[in-house]
């Protein structure tokens, strides 16, 4: 039951030139390593030129220049790992939930549910909510009072949506995620000899634009006084922090675990590396790549890519390692002063031989 | 619709005193920077001069020491940031949930529900919970058997309360926590020559004091045996996790993507930064500040700040650094030979020119 | 209303030898230090001997080695911790959810509940589920489509299982977990000279072998074309993300907070520490331990302990250990040059002299 189409179907709908076998059937995509027939592959690079040549694909994705590395039939582009994905989500369209509003979902009567969106059971829409056309709202979400969902967007299974958020158009936001939560703000304060903390108002939202994914059990908090902003296009993977008044870039890509304190403005088309960490009250300029791991403590001014990280030793080396670490800076200095104190004897050395000439 | 009030209305509530324009109208709040008409913004420190000096709002919340360094209307009091806090509390009330159990939700039968209780659409209330006074439970929550929780408390949206747990009053649990969870205790046994892991049942319960709130999605593992305390009015972050066996003293607050490992003892009012990793069966004595990003391997017996971090580079910098710390060990050494040697040739040829004088 | 069992009634059923006491009822566990009448300990170091002296416990689990130490009725085993866990469990026997279909679950008509499964309130099951016997789903949980859950496996409140997902028997799953969520790929296009990112559909599934464990918050995410699987007895805690085509060896332990990058493969009984981050298309073989917090960055082809941490300090002398790491390369140069500087200053001296002689 899997739909296929001919190479030549394929180009009339994603561009590109078919070159051999116009009329070879796909009905599946897969790597070079592990395709089977019927399967279309891709080849980016030269380094893969011995999975390409004992390839069971049935074709393959390529560039001009590479063409002639393969006898297999092909489909010519500038970009195949681009054009592989459109031909996978091509060959894998995507679920569409059955439309209307399941009999277990909780819509408040203020809402006017608009035709082709799907409501599934148990999920709960409080009042004053918008919602554009083809909107999905998966099983077990809530969507708080005074929220807008912009058109064909997709809510996962149990997503939560606080109060106020506003989310563009074509947006996808995966289970588990969390936004527009309170922000963590606290003014420390004396009462009756001890210090404890009395909460600041979250009254900031969090604003999302077009075109936004946001992965699994992702939290992103509303502003304190203002908004925290996510621009279009910017992909969040899985278990992400970001803090509140963050803004981050269009387009700007943030892999798993990462965390992004609050105030720090991120700039459009970066890279973020799993679990690195970006403090806050800072800024990061357009096409900043972090290191997965790093920890980046201050504004970046200028592109590039930005590391923080302790390289892995086996354990015993390690810790030689770390003692000499802990200690770096009166060995330094020790070495230094010896060196110093070497220096000093030798000219006095040189000195009396001088005068004893 | 904005609550409105005079200076000299908020000073009746709130205490400090008002210099100028008692009667000036606030209906919000703002930053120095962003306020306008009719807000109040907070000074607390003399580097925002500039945005004092050039700030939009109506009135600024400032010490007696920093009163003469505006014009504007201003409320005068020992701790601007507490005092701003309080206002916002007070132009921005607490969202208030409908009294009375929704038809959706699901209550056991053994349960009371107090009047001024709020049990959203969804929520699944098991048996034997006893709730207190104006306790907010949101839409999805699942509050399991013999579980308490105590007056004023708020849950928000899909949170899940395990069985047996103890939350006090006044507490804030943000959406998608897990309280109560069970924790990571297992056995090393070999069966059939094979090593497998034989689950130690967590039969400790979560204990949490007044005045605590934990963020989204932060996990809370019940003990092993005794129970798992947060203390009163500690303050949790999102996506924190703290293991089985914990404690966390009183008015500690903790960033976001922390985890804590099991059997760690924190102290009273400690700052634990973002991302900081604290491993278990150690203890951190009270008014300890943890970096973010920080790794905290031992015992911690002395109030004070403690970091360690690995400096951001550019990463081609970055790369040479790390080739050094891997050879850190024998580089030193090889440094320190080399310098040995130079100390005897230096010395011998020192005895050889005494000698020959 | 506790359970109680003599010495020699759980020897009976677990195995071992009393030694003394053979009619000692047990009612409890508990540690050495703060167990009370009733309960039974384990020892399993000499480092307890003064706890195992004044333990108020009524039994204690024991090595033959080590059976002299104490005269307290005891059962003498190979290894006590294990058999602790496993006196625990016949003490603490799980609890058993009611068997059923709560009327406020929502379970598609194509699908058979066999006996002895429990489906807990506002449980929503898709269609074309298949579960075992004596399945539990909590509350809240959403079941999609076309997954197979096996015997007696258990859902925890408000896990999320996405399509397709296979899971094995004797699975434990905690609340707020997310199974086979969507990874995290995109391809990089440009389009109006702009770059965006294209998504690739992820097409292939969640494995789970039998008596896998998997913690609260903790997502793992489906293949991209291939599966992603976890293997048979590993356990996996809170908060850790698991991205697409990894593969987790059998009987490995991973704790919280780790984030385990797309297609790496990780070998069986490893054992991972908390907030370890491993990146991807690497491998790691067989029995690796990682220590916590640390960052793999290559595969690892021998079995063994790995560390990359920064060691902490005090805040101002960890700021000069920084400074130093930032300049360890121009440093430790300037080193080497002015020791071979001094070197050859030296010989020429030393030559001088000769001549002189």
């Amino acid at each position: 039951m899997h739909v296929q189409f001919t190479l030549q179907q394929i180009t009339q709908q994603l561009g590109g030139t078919v070159s051999d076998g116009i009329e070879t059937l796909i009905n599946r995509v897969g790597s070079l390593a592990l395709a089977q027939a019927g399967a279309i592959s891709f080849f980016k690079d030269t380094k893969y030129t011995v999975q390409l040549s004992s390839s069971a694909a049935s074709a393959v994705i390529i560039r001009p220049e590479h063409a002639s590395l393969t006898s297999l039939p092909k489909i010519i582009t500038d970009n195949p790992y681009a054009y592989f994905a459109k031909v996978s989500q091509l060959l894998n369209p995507t679920y569409v939930a059955p439309n209307g509003v399941h009999s277990s979902a909780v819509v408040d009567a203020s809402n006017i549910i608009p035709t082709g969106c799907s409501i599934a059971a148990k999920a709960v829409i409080e009042a004053y909510v918008t919602l554009g056309k083809n909107v999905t709202i998966g099983a077990g979400c809530v969507i708080e009072r005074n929220s807008n969902i912009g058109d064909n967007t997709i809510l996962e299974a149990n997503v939560t949506i606080k109060h106020g958020t506003q989310i563009g158009e074509n947006c996808h936001l995966f289970s588990g995620c969390v936004i527009g939560n309170d922000g963590f703000g606290y003014a420390e304060e004396v009462k009756n000899n001890t210090k404890h903390w009395v909460k600041i108002p979250q009254i900031g939202r969090v604003i999302i634009h077009n075109h936004v994914h946001i992965g699994a059990n992702t939290t992103i908090d509303r502003g304190t006084i203002d908004d925290t902003v996510i621009e279009e296009g910017a992909k969040l993977d899985n278990l992400i922090q970001i803090a509140h008044n963050c803004r981050i870039g269009a387009h700007t890509v943030i892999a798993g675990c990462t965390g992004i304190a609050g105030s720090a403005i991120i700039g459009k088309h970066c890279k973020i590396g799993g679990a690195a960490m970006i403090l806050g009250h800072l800024s990061i300029v357009d096409h900043v790549t972090i290191s997965p791991g790093s920890m980046i403590m201050r504004s970046i001014n200028k592109a590039g890519t930005y590391t923080a990280l302790m390289p892995s030793q086996a354990h015993d080396d390690w810790l030689k390692t770390a003692a000499n670490i802990r200690h770096l800076s009166p060995h330094l200095d020790q070495l230094t002063d010896k060196i110093k104190a070497l220096e000093m004897s030798l000219a006095k050395l040189a000195s009396n031989n001088k005068i004893q000439e």
